[in-house]
C-alpha cells in the first residue's frame, strides 16, 4: 500500500474518536511497538497530542531519551496484532518480527512507522512538564500519512479487560463544531 | 430510568473508547451543558481525567470558578441533542430546556447530571497547572452512576466537521491489558 501525505490541519479527526493506536519508538538500532488508548488532542494546528505512557513500559525510556515516536492508527483487520503488541514487552522481543508488522522508514523521525496501519503520524515530544506526575507527554505531529485507499476505517476502541468496540456506522449530523 | 452506583475502579472503561461526552456545570442558579471530545484517562484509581476546554466556552468560566462538573456519557439515541448542545452557547440559552434534557441532582457536586445519559460522573478539578497553556483541566471522579438497563451502549464518536462514528460491534479479544 502506498501512503499519501495528510494535511496536519486534519489530524485531529483521526484521533478525536478515540482509537487504539500503536506507538513506535527506536534507539540504537532497536525499535519497539506499544498499544495505547490514553491519548487526546490538545490543539488543532500544529496538532498537539497528549498521551500517557507508564514508566514501567519499555517504550517510556525510548520516548524519553529520543524525544520522538510514531503514532500508528490501526483498524480491525489487524486487531489480533494490536492485542499481541499490548500483551508483550519489547524488552525481550522484536514486535515487528513477532507479529508480522512491516516497518516503514519515516521522513522526519528515526522511529519506524507501521505499514499495516491506515494512518501514521510522525511526532516529536514538545513538553515533558507532566511526565513525572502523570506520565503525560505532549507530542507535536510534524508529518502525517494516510492510505488513500482506506475509506471510513473501522478503528478499534478499548473498553478494558479484553473487551473492545469496533467502529460502526459513519453518520453526518448538522454539527457546526470543527 | 434509575441509575446505579458504578465502581470508581471501572470508570476508565467508560471513557477510554473515546465517546463524545456532555459536561455539565452550574453556578448561581444557572447550569450549562457542553459537548466535549478532547478528554483522556490519566489514572485508573482514583480515576483521573484530563480534558481540554477552550476559554472561549461559557463552561470554562463555570468550571474554573466552581471547580466541579458532571461528565455525562451519551449514546446515539440522543445524538441530535448532543449536536444541539455542541452548536449553541449557554451564555444565551438554557440547554436543558432547549434540548429537552432532564437535570438530575448529583450527590457530591452542585452541577446537575443528565438523566438521558447512560453514565454520569461527578468530578472535581484537582490540577489546573496546564489550564493556561493548553486549557487542560485534571478532574477526579468522586462518584459514578450508570443505567443498569443499558448493555453495550452505542456511543457517539466525533470525526470533525459534522462527521460522527456510531459505536459498532462489541468484541472480546485475548488481551491482558487492564
Amino acid at each position: 500500500m502506498s501512503k499519501r501525505v495528510f494535511p496536519l490541519s486534519k489530524v485531529y479527526g483521526l484521533l478525536e474518536p478515540g482509537p487504539v493506536v500503536l506507538v513506535t519508538t527506536a534507539r540504537d538500532g532497536r525499535s519497539n511497538i506499544m498499544a495505547m488508548s490514553w491519548h487526546m488532542m490538545l490543539e488543532f494546528e500544529p496538532p498537539l497530542i497528549g498521551c500517557v505512557i507508564c514508566n514501567a513500559n519499555y517504550s517510556f525510556g525510548l520516548l524519553e531519551r529520543t524525544g520522538e515516536c510514531g503514532i500508528n492508527i490501526s483498524s480491525v483487520e489487524i486487531a489480533d496484532k494490536v492485542v499481541g503488541c499490548g500483551n508483550t514487552s519489547g524488552l525481550k522481543i522484536d514486535k515487528f518480527e513477532k507479529f508480522g508488522l512491516t516497518p516503514r522508514t519515516a521522513q522526519r523521525i528515526e522511529a519506524p512507522l507501521i505499514e499495516e496501519c491506515f494512518a501514521n503520524l510522525e511526532c516529536i515530544v514538545v513538553d515533558t512538564c507532566m511526565v513525572v506526575k502523570y506520565g503525560l507527554f505532549v507530542l507535536e505531529v510534524i508529518k502525517a500519512w494516510v492510505d488513500p485507499a482506506v475509506k471510513d476505517p473501522r478503528t478499534i476502541h478499548h473498553l478494558g479487560k479484553g473487551r473492545f468496540m469496533f467502529a460502526g456506522e459513519m453518520v453526518n449530523l448538522k454539527s457546526k463544531m470543527r
